[in-house]
Order: structure tokens, then C-alpha cells, then sequence
């Protein structure tokens, strides 16, 4: 089968064997791949996403070494079924899936895993009782969102915000849209969001964010705050009665760069109390000011993926139309463009997500 | 009157003059004042200290170029009344009160600002309406130790720890002594501890801890494990059906080090969905491995001071016996050795707490 392989850090183009699905597996066809931008961390930063990986027990366990095949974004069609299924979707049958299977007892993340390849080939293996059908109707460029969709619902779960809390959003690449369609799907707003990027905050307002801020002209931290000072009938907020102080709507930050720094920028620019959500993957060491957090008696939730509930949720609402992911395909390709367009990738004036298509 | 003061980064003894209460304000004697971790780590980085407080908002703004007084827990003795005050206790009444104060409009920390002296002195202004009564019966000496006691229950507080859940308290130095003595009065155990000093191991043992581990011969984090991988009737807790991984009870970490490094060395010992709150103070920049924190979703909660309930809360459970306080005091001195105290306490086999007795 036609592949994009990483090997020795770079994007190789090639031929490879058709894996063969084993226990509880179903071999499928894959129809669109996503291009994520772990997977271009990946790409640069491979060695020490595996060695922090194994320390904290991530399922992300891989020699760099050997042939990966990456790609976890991903619609498919069933070819055929390995031993020990039950075979209850016909073989056609278009499919989403976690991006995970079970192999020799061990999980294995398809996409980043030697013995799991992920997208970016024209067959994967898959974990049949992560199988779920895409419904008739819905476009597979669609349903192959289902994972990055998932992402950001996830991490607005995980936030725990609710419908009087003030969120920004810092960022707008792929995760940041994702929560941002997150919040306004569950009605949540006002949204602010930020970017440097112009295509990018036309991408953030057209699905949902309400104020969208160009960091270069003016501080995200300053817009949240002016508009958090305000209740949500435009009713000044009360006055801290002893200090005088101003108060705030509580704030719900969600870090969606995932390049050291950011994180303390987002500390430094929190006002007390505020909760941030760390959904950008940073797979290099950080640095932070704790008694920035003590002073303000910060909250920092980091996350990862989603649950299995939520994977099937974020499919059900793409395809009852509650989120509309269109937008976010800016860009379709063969798996002979992907190493091109791992580079295009770099340019957030081009693209949002680019899809692999078969 | 006499006071020990911080000058030039050194303590000096000296003769000032008494304080004038302003308005709402009442003057008293100190009767007894503990000396705080905090007040060894900002005569050693103040001026860190004072930079990041100012950059965050946070109420420790001094000019550390200029004469400041410290000593935020305390127990004193009403003498007069500045102007605007409602008078409500006599003189001579033994007070407590939140270390604030408003001067000018703007809120002062009594024992980190530059007008507002601290408890290392013979007499203090404090704020009218912070102050409490002691009760009769209730020792100074006791009644002194109510600002720490309520570091420990805010944080414990602010960690909405359930009972079916397990606390790790890393660092058995006063604040983390005041959290395991929070932890214990709520019934939530069995409660981990660790320190590398075997004072306070058995300071932590005598408070409340359940099993207290030296980290120079066995890690805390695995002893958590083994034990919260069964349920409250030593049941092992079930494995993960998929992935054939071990579960865990929940997890609440208490950082009570405050040094550089603890953070990252508890996110490393942690497993998945933990949640670490920092009641240690670390006035110097630190590192983090965010992909530590993002494979097992990690929650790093900062938390400083309490709330005046929590305050008063703790001067109620210390009146009432539900925490005994006495253990914790290793020695008393004057004003004249305070610094030889500051000197002493840097070794944690001679003491834990030490109260400037007048």
C-alpha cells in the first residue's frame, strides 16, 4: 500500500505491506486522513514526545527508529474482519473510530504506534469495538473530523464551564476552532479569541467566536477583562467592597498554541481565579512563575483526546448539523502531497486542516 | 517600640516609633507572633517576591528599599482606637485577625508592607473589622498558630477533596503540618505523607498522617499508589477493561515544599487525573514538562491565604480542640531572637514552628 512514512525524522514517500488485522480487528480502506499538528511536533520533536511518553506513562510508546506511519484523523471503509469480531457492520460500511486498538494486550495508538499506521496509508488495521458507522448522508470529508472536533469538545467538558463564565480562546489553529465551535454549540459566550494570523480569526468568527483579537494590535487579556467586568446583562460587576478592587465574570482560558511560553503568558495575563485549560500539546520543557499562580490562586487543567462517549457524541453532532466543520477544510490532497504539505502547514495564512483523500 | 527589621535583605533589631492607627484602624500589642516560612523566603528573593507580586496583582507591594516589619501570624491585645471605629471590644481584649489592613483606600499586608508593621514588633495597627476575639481559656500561644491552620484548611478547602479520594502531602514543614492537621479534622485518609526529616516525620505521624514516608528510602508516590490502587475496604480497585492497566482511587497532591523543581518532580509522580495543589511558596521561576501534565490530564490548583471564614473557622476548631495546635510549637524566643531563629529554623530537626513571645 502507498504510505508517507516518518523515518529518521523526515516524510518519506513508499510502498509497504497491507497490515494484517489480528485479534478483535478489521482491516478497513482509508478514505480521508486529517493532518494534525501533533503530527508535525511529531515530525521535530519525536524523540522527546516518546521519552516524556514512556516516563508518564502516555500511550505514545514508539521506536523512531523503525517505520511509523502517523495520521489519527481519519474516515475509513471496512474491508474485511480479523478473528475474534462479530462483524456486526458490513463490509463497505463507512467508519470513524477512536484512533486506538488492542495488540498483544497492549493499546496502541493508531497513527503513532510501529505496529498500529495510522492515515496516512492507503489501509489501517482498526479495534472493531471502536467502530461507528458514519450515518448515510454525512460527507466523509465531514465525518473525518469527528477526531479534532472531539478534541475541543473534550477539553470545554473538561473545563467544566458554565453558561456565566467568560471564555478566550488563545489561538485559532485547528484546536482552538474546535473549541471555539465547542462553546457555541453549548451556548457559551461571549467567545473571545485570538490569533496573529488573519485567516485564521476569519476562521474563528465565522464559526463562533464573538470577539476575535488580532494579539499584535491589542491584549486578548485586556479585551476578556473589559468584557468580563461586565455581567451578563451589561451590568457593571460589583466592587470588591474591602479593597475597592474591581471583580470579574469567572474566566475560562484554553491554551490552544502548545509552544513553551504561552502558558506562563496566559498566568500573567489571568486575572484571580481563573481557570486555564491546557489543550495545545507543548512537547518541550516550560517554564513558569508559580507565585504568579499562588497571587491569583490560578487553576491549570490539562487535557488529552476525549472519552469514547464523546468521540461518538462529537459524530452525532456533525452529522445533525449542530456543528458546521466545513470551514475548517481548506485544503485536499494525496498521500504523495502529505510531505508538502506538512511544510504549507507551517503557513497559517493557507490552511487550516488539509485533508489526505483516497 | 522594639522590632526586628528587614533591611538591605539582613534582619536588624532597632528601636521604632509606635504606629498610629488611622482610620478604622486600633492599635495593639503584640502578645505573640509566629515566624512563617514565607518571611525566610522573602528576606532571601524579596525582591523576586515584590516583582512578581506587582506583575500579578497580588497584595505583597513594598519597597524594599525602605524599612519593613514581618510577622503575619499572631495573637494581640487591644490598647486604643484610631478614628471611625465602632469599638466593639474593650481594650485589653486578646485578639486575631486576617494580616490586612486599608490604608488610604488600598489594602496593606500587615508583616509585607511598608506601612503596615508586622508581629516582629512590640505594637501593630490592624483592621477593625478583621479582628476576633479570643476566646477564654484559649492560650496565646495557641490562638497564634490560627493564620497557618487556616493556610492548611483553605487549601484542603480549595482541593474539594471527597472522602473516598487519597491525599499525598509532600513536604511536612508547617504548611504541610497544617494541611495534614485540615485533612485529618475532616475524617479524609489514609493520608500520605513525606519529608526527608525525621522531626518532622514524626511532627507529621503525631498531627494526623496515616503512613510517613522518608523519600530517601522509598518514594512517596509509589506508596500512594499501592495504596489507592485498592478501594476504602482494601478491595483492589478494577482494571481497565480495554487497556488491562490498574486503576487508581482519585488523587490529591498537596505541594508543600515551595522550592524549584517539586512541581515538576509531583507531576512526575503522579498518576493519571491526580490533582496538585500548590500551598508551597516559590518565589523563583520554575520548569514543567506540559506533556507530563497533558498524558494522564493532570489539575495543578495554586492556592494562597484563606478567607476570612476559613480564618475564623480555624480559630473556632482551634478553640474547640478539634486541632491541637501544641505539637507544633518547637520554641519561643523574644524580639532580640528573631534573628537567630531565622538562622535556626533553616534546619528542620530543631523546629517546626518558633513564636516570638513578648
Amino acid at each position: 500500500m502507498r504510505a508517507a512514512i516518518m523515518r529518521d525524522g523526515k516524510l518519506a514517500l513508499g510502498d509497504m505491506l497491507v497490515p494484517e488485522p489480528g485479534e478483535g480487528e478489521v482491516l478497513v480502506k482509508t478514505l480521508a486522513c486529517g493532518i494534525c499538528g501533533s503530527d508535525l511536533h511529531t515530525l521535530k520533536h519525536g524523540s522527546e514526545f516518546v521519552k516524556q511518553s514512556r516516563e508518564s506513562g502516555g500511550g505514545f510508546d514508539m521506536d523512531l527508529d523503525k517505520d511509523i506511519v502517523m495520521g489519527h484523523e481519519f474516515c475509513a471503509e471496512i474491508l474485511d474482519y480479523g478473528p475474534g469480531t462479530s462483524k456486526a457492520l458490513k463490509p463497505g460500511t463507512r467508519v470513524v473510530s477512536v484512533p486506538m486498538t488492542v495488540r498483544d494486550g497492549k493499546v496502541q495508538t493508531v497513527g503513532y504506534s510501529n505496529s498500529a499506521p495510522g492515515g496516512y496509508a492507503e489501509n489501517m488495521v482498526l479495534f472493531e469495538p471502536m467502530l461507528l458507522a458514519v450515518p448515510n448522508g454525512l460527507p466523509t470529508e465531514h465525518a473525518t473530523l469527528t477526531e479534532p472536533v472531539a478534541v475541543g469538545f473534550h477539553a470545554v467538558q473538561k473545563s467544566r464551564i458554565q453558561k456565566d463564565e467568560v471564555p478566550l480562546v488563545i489561538g485559532c489553529g485547528p484546536v482552538g476552532l474546535a473549541v471555539i465551535m465547542a462553546l457555541k454549540m453549548m451556548g457559551i459566550g461571549p467567545i473571545v479569541a485570538s490569533d496573529f494570523s488573519p485567516r485564521r480569526r476569519k476562521l474563528a468568527e465565522q464559526l463562533g467566536a464573538d470577539i476575535v483579537i488580532n494579539p499584535a494590535e491589542g491584549s486578548p487579556y485586556k479585551c476578556w477583562s473589559d468584557l468580563a467586568a461586565k455581567d451578563k446583562h451589561g451590568v457593571d460587576m460589583p466592587v470588591n467592597l474591602l479593597s475597592g478592587s474591581p471583580t470579574f465574570r469567572n474566566g475560562v482560558y484554553f491554551e490552544c498554541v502548545g509552544t513553551p511560553g504561552v502558558i506562563s503568558q496566559l498566568m500573567a495575563g489571568a486575572q484571580k481565579d481563573c481557570r486555564i485549560v491546557i489543550v495545545g500539546v507543548c512537547m518541550e520543557q516550560d517554564a513558569i512563575n508559580p507565585l504568579v499562580g499562588i497571587n491569583k490562586e490560578l487553576n491549570l487543567q490539562f487535557v488529552l483526546g476525549y472519552t469514547p462517549e464523546e468521540f461518538a457524541e462529537s459524530l452525532h453532532n456533525i452529522a445533525e448539523g449542530k456543528i458546521d466543520v466545513a470551514p475548517l477544510i481548506t485544503g485536499t490532497i494525496s498521500i504523495d502531497g502529505i510531505p508538502q504539505a506538512f511544510t504549507d502547514l507551517a503557513d497559517p495564512e493557507q490552511h487550516a486542516k488539509i485533508l489526505v483523500v483516497n
